[in-house]
């Protein structure tokens, strides 16, 4: 099989590094086009990567070679697209909102279909926000999108924001097995390079704390009602529940993110031996499909008493399971529960091929 | 005044150094007996503490030359109080709780009162569990712990986890100012020093979060039930109420306990305003008395969207004072917020020192 | 004795927060003018400040009020100047070298005397860069700058790099002994806090140490060499010795300088108790005059086989002591030890009005 | 090929842990026999092991049903032995250093062969202290250390500490070009992980240094010249040269050693250039005879100013290679360079493994 030519938006940033690290040796797609900000446009890849490449795996033999492209420059991807060297673009870009709203229009406009990171176009109503494991069958409005925009062959897909997959998994697993989940309050302890790069500055955070990241409760909160909810009328309408309440803190972690969890659910309630039971067994589609870049099981569960822990349980199975641990009563609740899954890798790139693998295989890419 | 001799048992740990370096200078109280396990007992304080002193701050000037006595040897200790060295004594015992509880009883049955760091006696009945900002009057019942255990001018008295400080004196303001607290969630994000020295190993904390800490959440649940009682019938009869949910996690600072917190109101409900004046306002028996070791206001409010943070809010007025920050509503429950308080000092040996200070006001010591 | 008003150039920067702090509470200097960038000019200090302050302790009573100036806007500075309200001014600017060089120079020019911590002006050869400990009578110079130049009233004088305080006292403190030092390895662990705010990013240095920091070896290896050297036909002529290979790295911790140092004598080669008898009974002009900043020992011994340590040591004699210990022979040349010292007080902000309180005392300031 | 069943003393620690992950998988040798202290005997190796494994890696499959035997216990061993389920050991004992003496011995007289991380045996003069790209040829004494104790099929063979292999490797190298290397100065930076678990405290090491490890220094002085030695008479003489000072420091960094190094070379001086070349053209017999553990290249150069950095280097090419960076020249020796390695594998179990097979690929077991 010939592998798909993929496009790196924002190719130099943290996720976009990610991306490319990931895809050095997928079996499906191949990196052969890397665009950034007007700065760093017609230099070699490594060249522009010397001494800013944040990751300790290497990028693919053919991407070193590769010359940055303007992001903004839409006739250079078109070019490489009749060329055939982009067949779709992941989009990292670290943009304000409202240029990447627009850029990323434009390219799912000109035929190339966009899997994007930012957060632009998560609450566009045609846009479906994925997590394969949870609602696959989103992609059906794709069709809708195109045809509403008058697209031929480009789209927008997006993925959510890292601090929710951790919570957002299991809960889905529970509501599949039938339990409805009416409340949650969660505490996040996510890492630095959720921030990006620089991100973080090392004064704030060395023997500290900082309990506030702006923009992620709000996320945190309402992106998982969007991911739970039906294609009605032409759009993606939001569940109804769960109510969620989100504390989300900095700490000095480098990868992963803690979530502390407690859970109301509806009238029918499973006893903890349940819940562990749906939880070890939960398999969704990218499983059964049997995707590259899917966890042979998304949801591992930890016995000992101090575990999930980021550094010890962040790079399992490809750092693209959710390992939870400390499946107990709660008092004002009915279960507590900690969650951690690793955010540059499950939480964004690696979530972002996992998308691109659901797409491929529903064939709307390549 | 005559400044009163205290003694410090665990003088050699981790609480127990706070306190001798507390009391450096204190007006009241002088550290005159120090003690510790036979291993240590027979050298002069300065030596045992060579390549042992954890703290930037040093012990006073006649402290260094004491001769550690063996904690387990009650008759030093009589000996001690005979001769007038020995008035009370602060228990940072780093022993199993069985011998704690035995071994503070028989100081205290000598006529030697205990101010207790351990847990040992925090559920005797008789027992007062002390913040002095919350419950000074709990002190009454020391006379009827006395009478019911023959016991003459001895008598114990401990104070809380170190948890609990930065989330129970505001939910005590605002029960004080009529505003009944239901339920309340939280989850901590603990300082390694709350686990002594050694405590913590490297290896389980740098680049990580442990989202376990044995007890602690029993502890968070429990005790303020307690500290909220009333004394009935000889007892102190806890409180039935608020109902808590906590999750306790370590994390990689060095001190400051942060807690981020949900609760929920009564059927009467504080607005955000009124409950910032109360917190702004909240002033209890510590300062009226303007006793020594008591903050000026107890609780500090921050308005900037980032705070409270444990390196930069921790010492705060002696390290005494709580701050408080993100005080916003909550989606699920009336309110959210984030405490904090330094937990080897606030939380135990400043905490132990604000506690005498009340005793001897109220006329308990001395 | 009525205060010396002072400015504080870069005083929204992290080194310009430490001079405002440490002169909270100053006997003879008042902060009483505050100038940054355009950018924050115009608004009062404390709302630029709002989520920005990084130090535990707090700004001057008076400080919060006044209104942010425009550092490249000499004529407000003459006229602050004029109605009293600008004696001289502390320079953190943090610029373009060459654009610090000609403002600093600029501000001499019109009267005002330039305390600077900025690297611009070190190497001019009729500038005094001065650790008072060490070469206090440097100051010599500054008559012959003003006449050279033709300034009135104002002057030039600059302090050294952070990172060679741990060891050029104790240096000179040997030569003052009358021992020659020829030769001089020295390995720097030095904080973040040294590269200001935002400053090292935290995904670089969690977990991490990055062997490298722009331009530091070189500062390490020369400095001391024009500090030590001589004034001669109107300018500092740099010592011939001794020769110096630094290496410098940055580690994870906030504030505090470690260096592992070893040094070869000349022919007359003192014993190691001879070396620290030499140290603990250092003391220099500052001593000798009780400046208000300075050390009562600006060397302190430790004899513990693990101390120095930055966060045990930093912050010994109001941070300004230096801290050494683990003396011992050195298998190749005479001599190791560990200095250490507080990179923004003692190398830093403190070191800035030590070197006030000099020149006060000599009648160059006020 | 039928793999050698390998058994690992004090397979419970650290070490023993990290030679089971890395055995796992491996193409020559099976863990088949794991013993530790008396008090875990008896358990299977997953029960031991619950809440005390420390690696992201896992065990192989049938290790984990393995019945722990206590490692005093030589009758098993020798049972083990007989019915092959024990062809040699790997020694990762933690006991007192006589303790490990005659335990190892007993081993070895035995006629099973011991390949130890312990420090007991380093001195021992008939046993050969191995780095395999360095000598190889020292195990040429084992023949000579049998027959001087009459052990038939028994021998000790050590590995040496880890604080060595990021400078021993690339002096040797040029050693080995040609050039003498006559005196070196080292700073070391060392991981936490290097002192076990559970080691250092986290209270010593968050936000500071460690300016001293107990005995590290002189190993590392030492150490290196019995590996650079000659087997004369019976035994290792070891090389009059290089002359080192070390100054060993604990900073917070996980895993990783980084060592910062000035060295002097005799009359005849490479240039910087020669250097480099040397390095990244040197190979060995390790990657002569494709051993599995050994690097492809065992040591890479870095030329970017900032690199190795423990993070991002200590992992390359199975943790088994030496990165190198900051080649230049030095002020007062010849050159200076950092270097950086992996210290619990290719300083302690990973480099016992390739020492096992160079061993067997020379015949000594199996």
């Amino acid at each position: 099989m010939q592998k798909i030519s993929v496009g790196v938006l924002g190719a130099t940033g943290m996720v976009g590094q990610q991306y490319i690290a990931l895809l050095a040796q997928h079996p499906w797609f191949e990196v052969r086009y890397v665009a950034a900000s007007p700065r760093s446009a017609g230099k070699p890849y490594h060249e522009a990567m010397t001494g800013r490449w944040q990751l300790a795996g290497a990028w693919g033999p053919s991407v070193g070679g590769l010359i940055l492209e303007d992001a903004n420059d839409l006739a250079a991807a078109v070019r490489a697209s009749r060329q055939g060297r982009l067949g779709f673009v992941f989009s990292a870009l670290e943009m304000e909102k409202e240029a990447v709203l627009s850029l990323e229009q434009a390219y799912a406009a000109q035929g190339i279909p966009v899997l994007s990171n930012a957060s632009a176009n998560r609450w566009t109503a045609d846009v479906p926000m994925l997590i394969p494991e949870v609602n696959p069958q989103h992609t059906d409005i794709i069709p809708v999108q195109q045809q509403a925009r008058g697209w031929k062959g480009g789209f927008i897909a997006v993925k959510p924001n890292c601090s929710i997959q951790s919570y957002l998994i299991p809960v889905y697993a529970l509501l599949k097995a039938g339990y409805e989940v009416r409340r949650l309050f969660v505490t996040t302890l996510q890492s630095v390079s959720g921030s990006g790069y620089p991100g973080v500055p090392s004064l704030d955070i060395i023997d500290n704390v900082v309990p506030y990241i702006g923009g992620e409760e709000e996320k945190s909160e309402g992106e998982p009602l969007k991911i739970l909810g039906q294609i009605r009328n032409g759009r993606i309408e939001p569940a109804a529940g769960p109510l969620i309440s989100a504390h989300c803190n900095r700490v000095p972690v480098v990868n992963g993110h803690t979530a502390c969890v407690s859970l109301e659910f509806g009238t029918k309630k499973p006893s903890i031996e349940e819940v562990k039971a749906i939880w070890t067994g939960f398999s969704s589609l990218p499983q059964e499909w049997d995707l590259p870049m899917a966890p042979k099981q998304p949801i591992i569960l930890r016995e000992e008493a101090n575990r999930p822990q980021p550094r010890k349980d962040r790079d399992a199975d490809k750092a693209m399971a959710i390992t939870l641990g400390r499946i107990r009563p709660c008092p004002l609740f009915d279960l507590r529960f900690v969650g951690l899954s690793h955010n540059t890798i499950r939480g964004a790139a690696g979530g972002g091929v996992l998308n691109a693998e659901l797409l491929k295989s529903q064939g709307y890419l390549g």
